[in-house]
Parts: structure tokens; C-alpha cells; sequence
């Protein structure tokens, strides 16, 4: 009998096969049990009428409890109101392996019995869901930046080098050569390699030993962060709202069936269509004021901020030229205000806050120094990227994607920690 | 005038345009100067006669040096003799930035000065080449997986357990938890994924604090890693020759310029097709003995050893079933043979040795158990993945491909550390 994953049943209609699979539930009116099985590809109810089979059959049936491994094999028929659109008329079961007090009941359980069962929790519907919307926000990252000509470069997790807040680092040892870091970004080394391939992107884990505990923090998270030569900060926000667009439209387009499973408001993605409207910091701070908020231009946007800011749209919101004292070292001075960078977040409506940073850099050997400088950074460890400033320095810019936050608002789940597989929090390095 | 990319001047023949890049070369007979530009998307030669323009153009000329950037205006014209097949009639020239003493000049460097200045050398030809051909093995990759109905899970790289040798892991503090270590393999955790998705892979950056110093070791490596639900170490082995196959025959099909810059051997990658000739890890040391080598059975096979056996093979040639002793603990005893298990190393021709291990994994609770306890390994940091062999434990395969070595060999380079963009050894961790 063919062996078939529940994906293709559809081409197995009114033929015998044979499905491997876990068991999800099993129920029983005595005459007839239903069994509902998941082989990773899809989900099967496979139907047993005691009368027609076996008394084998009908005897391992007995023996099954959730997460079983079994082997059926039977009738497949196309039924609408089974999940997944088949059934399964069994004629032979066999259990392979069994799953003895499987410690994820149907039940509810709190959050950190779960996290620590996060091995197993994966195999459940919502947490397949997620992951497949997850794997769908990497694929369309990635064509999208291939179909637009960007070529991948690796930049390295282990560095001397130092990318945004100098504190909430994870180091580690180095052989002869003292600490190494990990890295908080690929930036820098996307900046060199701009220069180089014109258009470029790293993809990888990025590491922060930062003690956040909220909602929208992990120690370990993945981000994107395309550069462009010869793109300036206009550019640059006009490639973020189609990017961010382009995501969205390929989730509704490929994962209806995971947003269903999720409940997410479709409506709530339609909308996500390049133009996103756009703020200036300054603008923002009035705005904030005639909201009551106490914020003074110079401060940073907290996270109420943002969500007073993001709450008058449904698009996602563009902040940009925040004040320079605020920023990091490598954003470029706004020629026209001095006081503020050539920079922009992007906030995501429905309260998922920031989920892109982006700038064009500073291309200029003597601001970028003083920068340095001010920002009590030693210049030595930023040798090789000055050097980007000495030798045909470009105009250039580039903006960072965090992976999880973005995975979360598509899926329209309140806490990053279940849009990646293993999350690492202040708390939480097992499974 | 449009900004047009060098890529996309075939569209643009006898039209005026400017192109933005930087310097490669200049030459000059007095009356005619010919400039070599680079814009990170190709190669444009640009001709100034000196008559022909006014004579401000000709001092810029004057002025520039490698790595100036300068932006050409000028008429297109096919050209095929020119790099990259079209050239400019240039009328102005503006040096938007200049390039003083650049480090890297056409003549030959020792290989610590390139590595030092790694940001610089990334800019030039053959760097700009292995760069383009990691990037296609990268999508290759993503592209046979996602096709194949893989689900992409990323594996932590923090994290408590430990995959394969105990020694040779890069540590850091870990808040209140101790240490965490930097993942050698994301294997455990795709293993507890295939349970919930089936056909899965994580993609990422993976450690190594050893103190080999070979042209195949990195301490920071690129390395996918697949894991199949319900497939035999038979099964393992079908899907790494198409796998690898694929990925040979992309490059071939798409980095024909690459290819030829490099000055790689294309028939050698053509050659790289399914399926790949097999020899029992047990004829190996027959064959070994043969050919004068001292190897016992019993012994892991060094690298002289799979040398030996590869320059027999104009394909990857697979070593299966290894005595249990020298393999990792969580590859599942040979049924037929226990002194031995059910897994393969790959090992490619022309020199390039291992790319690939792989094994079908141990799905037997108490045999794993007692593997844990003989390697002295802590069975309690090991809980959850026992778990994985408690409910529903199920056959299971998988393997890793390390993609530096893998991108060296397509390129035909004899080191690995130029096939990826910032390298880390023992003693470089700069730039």
C-alpha cells in the first residue's frame, strides 16, 4: 500500500493507502471511533466502524492515547466537514509507538509549564501555525531582496567590533585575542560590503543581554538588514514600505489556512499597502502634546509614544529624523536641522510598536570620527569601517527588520516569545 | 539623465545615461583614457577621447585613483571585447569622492595584509565572484528545501544543551542561569521540530572553539541542517545526493561569469550528478589497506584516509555506517552490525573532503539513555530530548551541509576562509 503524506491526499481519492501519523484525539460511540491523526504534513480523521474491521483493529484502537505514533491504512474519501477535507475509512491499524501520559493535555496549561514542555508544545495546532507563518515571513524576506537584486552576505556573529549600545553585550572568550562579542547587528559589515556588491543584505541571529522583560524582547532574536549604495534616507523608506507590504500581501496569499487556525483579522493585513504614512520627529512631539503626552523634543519615543503615534493609523507609521543626541554614531546629520539624523522607525499598527530601524550613514571621514569620539567609542576598534569613509566614501543606507515582532503581528499574537521555535529570555535557556 | 546600474545597460544602448561606481583601473595614451568602473552590480568601461569633451573632463580624469567614486555620463554602446560587453562614450565626469592611497593595489599582497584589510578586498574581482556564488548555493539550498515541503525552523544558538564533542564550545554568562554555550548544531532541536512539522531544516551561524588550524576549519561556520520524519538512513542518503546535485547543477546554470572569473573547472561541477557511488565504512578499510594505509577497523577515518578513498570517485563518494565508537551518541545502532551505526559522511572529489554527515538518529528510548550515560553526558540536560523518544517516538533522519565548504569546492578555491565574507580563526576576529 503507498505510503502518503496528508498533504496529498488529494490525489489519493476513493484509493487504499496507508498514513503514519500522531494521534491528535480518539473518540468513540462504541459502534464507531473517530481518530484524528497529524503526520507534520496535515492533519487526517481517520473513521473506524467496529463492525467492518477487525477485532484487532478495534483492540489497538483501545490502546492509543494522544501523541501515539500509528500506521492506518484505508479508504481515503473526500469529506468537507473533516479537517483537512478527507477522511480515512480504516480497514488495518497499526501502532508503532506509544505516548504514555503525554504531559500536553487538550486542557489548558499556564505559560511557563508550556515553555518548559516547548519541545513538545511545537507539535500543537497553534504553534504549527505559527511556525509555518513564519517560515512563509522568511521565504518572502528573501525573494523579495533576490528579486530586487541584493546578494546575501554572512556577516560574523563573534566580533570585536561593536554595533549599537555598548553595554548588553554577551561576550565570551577568544583563544589569544581576549573577549569576543556577540553581535547586536550586521550593519557595519553589510556597510562594507555595499561597497563592494552594491546592494546586500545579512540574515541571522542577533544577540542583546539587555535585561528587557517585556512583551517585545528576546536576548536572542533574527533580523534582516538590507544596505544600499548610492540610496539616501528617502530611499531607503520607500524600499521599507514596499518590503513590509510585500511580506504581508505573500502571508494572506500563502498561509490563509494558518491565519484561520490563528483567527487573525485578515482585514487587519489587507491593509498593509505601500504609501505608509510618515511623520518627522518633530512633528510627532507636537502631536504628542496635543495627546497630553509629557515627551520634550530631545527624548527618545517611548513605547507609549509609539502607540499614541501608531493608534491613528492602520498602515504602519513612519518617525523620522530623530534628534542626533539620541541615536547611534552612524547615522547621518540631517543637512537641513542639524540637531536631528537622517533616520526613520517604522511603528505597526494594532500596538505591534517598532519593527524597523533604518538610516542613511554617515559618509563623512570627520563627522563620523567626532561621532566616535563624542560617543566615548575608541577609534581604533572602528579602523576598518572609517576606512569605508577614506576611499571612495558613497552615500548609502539601509534599515534592520526584526524577525519575531514582525512574525507576531502577522499572526496577530500578543508576545514575541512563541514566534520563534526555542526563545531565549532573561529567564529561559531550556529546552 | 537616468541613474541607470552597469547590470542594466543592455537596455539602454545609444541612450545617454550616468552610471555611479567606483575606480577600478585608468590608462591613458594622451589622447584617449580609458576608466575600468565598478558599481557593485558589474563592470563598465568608459572612454573619454580628448578632443571630444570639454577639457574640465579631462583634468578630473586627471585626478582619480583606485576606489575614487565618480559618476560617467555619456552614450551606451555594445561593446564585446569591453568587461561586461557594453561601454560609455563619456561626455561629463564628476569624482564625487576621492580614494587616496588606497591599500590594495593591483600587485600581489600576502595573505595576512588581505585578510586585515578584509572590508577593502571584499571590492575586488574574484572576491566579488566567490561572493556571488555563496549566495547562489545559499538559495540553491533554500530553494531544493522549500520545494521539497521542508519548513524552515532556526534552531537557538544560546543554549544549555550540547550537541556534539563537549569540548571546543565558546561560553558566556548567562544572567542568572550560568553559562550558556554557542550551539555546533542545531540537530536536537530540528529533531523535536520534525516530530511537529515533518520535513524540516534550521539555516544558521554554528560554533566551534577548536584549535585546528586546516584550510577546511573555521571557529564560526554556515551550516543547514534537514531533518525528515519517518525516513531511513537509506532515505538520508537519496535526499543528500539530489540535494548536492542541485545545488552544482544551479551554480553551473546561473554563475557562469563567476565561474569563469574564477577560472573554475565547469566540467568537474557537471559531473556532480545523483547518484553518488556508496562504500560500507567496513570495505573502506579493506580498500584503505590496499592502497597502504595503517588504518584499523575501528578508527575514525582522518582526512589522508577520505583523500584516499575520494581520488577514486569523480563524484562525492558516501562512507556509511561508522564503528559506534567514534560517532556521536545519538545516531542509532546498525540492526545488522551493532558495533556499528546507521550514518554517512559525503565526501566530496578534486580534495575537498567531508561536506556532509548525516545519520538516521536513535529512536529508542533506553538505547539513547545508555549512549548518554557511556559518553559520561548529563542525562538530566538531555531531558527533553529524551522526551522526544518518550511519546511517539518515531524513525528519523537527517544531516548537515557546511556551506563554506561546500561554496570553496564550487569555486575551486583551496582555502575556506575566502568563501565567506569576514572569516573567524583562532587568531582573527578583525575586521
Amino acid at each position: 500500500m503507498p505510503n502518503v503524506q496528508v498533504k496529498d491526499l488529494g490525489t489519493q481519492v476513493n484509493s487504499d493507502v496507508t498514513v503514519t501519523g500522531w494521534v491528535v484525539t480518539t473518540r468513540s460511540s462504541g459502534k464507531i471511533a473517530f481518530l484524528v491523526l497529524r503526520d507534520g504534513s496535515g492533519y487526517l480523521q481517520a473513521v473506524i466502524p467496529k463492525r467492518e474491521v477487525e477485532e484487532e483493529v478495534w483492540d489497538v484502537f483501545g490502546t492509543l492515547s494522544q501523541e501515539s505514533l500509528v500506521a492506518v491504512t484505508g479508504e481515503v474519501h473526500a469529506e468537507p466537514r473533516a479537517p483537512g477535507g478527507y477522511e480515512m475509512l480504516v480497514r488495518t491499524l497499526v501502532r508503532l509507538s506509544p505516548s504514555v501520559e503525554y504531559p500536553i493535555s487538550p486542557k489548558d496549561h499556564g505559560t511557563p509549564f508550556l515553555f518548559a514542555h516547548r519541545h513538545l508544545w511545537l507539535r500543537s495546532r497553534k504553534q504549527v501555525a505559527i511556525a509555518r507563518v513564519r517560515h512563509e515571513v522568511v521565504q518572502a524576506i528573501r525573494d523579495f531582496l533576490n528579486d530586487e537584486g541584493f546578494t546575501l552576505v554572512d556577516t560574523p556573529i563573534l566580533t570585536g567590533a561593536i554595533g549599537e549600545e555598548a553595554g548588553n553585550l554577551f561576550a565570551t572568550p577568544y583563544f589569544d585575542l581576549g573577549e569576543a562579542y556577540l553581535a547586536q547587528t550586521g550593519q557595519l559589515y553589510v556597510e562594507a560590503a555595499a561597497a563592494a556588491l552594491g546592494k546586500v543584505y545579512c540574515f541571522g541571529p542577533t544577540f542583546r543581554a539587555e535585561k528587557s522583560k517585556t512583551r517585545r524582547h528576546l536576548t536572542e532574536f533574527w533580523m534582516v538588514e538590507p544596505e544600499v549604495a548610492f540610496a539616501t534616507s528617502d530611499d531607503n523608506m520607500r524600499l521599507q514600505e514596499a518590503f513590509v507590504s510585500y511580506i504581508a500581501q505573500r502571508v494572506l496569499e500563502r498561509r490563509e489556512s494558518e491565519l484561520q487556525e490563528l483567527e487573525r483579522d485578515r482585514s487587519a493585513l489587507e491593509r498593509i499597502k505601500a504609501p505608509f504614512p510618515r511623520i518627522s520627529y518633530t512633528d510627532a512631539i507636537e502631536r504628542l502634546h496635543a495627546k497630553g503626552s509629557p515627551i520634550t523634543w530631545g527624548q527618545d519615543l517611548g513605547a507609549e509614544d509609539e502607540a499614541l503615534l501608531a493608534a491613528d493609523h492602520e498602515r504602519p507609521l513612519f518617525v523620522y529624523n530623530y534628534p542626533k543626541e539620541v541615536k547611534a554614531f552612524y547615522m547621518k546629520e540631517n543637512p537641513d536641522d542639524p540637531r536631528t539624523v537622517l533616520n526613520n522607525d517604522c511603528l505597526a499598527p494594532e500596538g505591534y510598536g517598532e519593527i524597523i530601524g533604518g538610516s542613511q550613514r554617515e559618509d563623512d571621514y570627520d563627522q563620523l570620527l567626532a561621532r566616535i569620539q563624542a560617543q566615548g567609542l575608541d577609534p581604533e576598534a572602528y579602523g576598518w569601517y572609517l576606512d569605508l569613509r577614506r576611499y571612495g566614501t558613497f552615500v548609502h543606507s539601509g534599515f534592520g527588520l526584526g524577525v519575531e515582532r514582525t512574525v507576531a503581528w502577522m499572526c496577530g499574537i500578543p508576545h514575541i516569545r512563541e514566534a520563534i521555535a526555542f526563545p531565549r529570555q532573561i529567564h529561559r535557556l531550556y529546552p
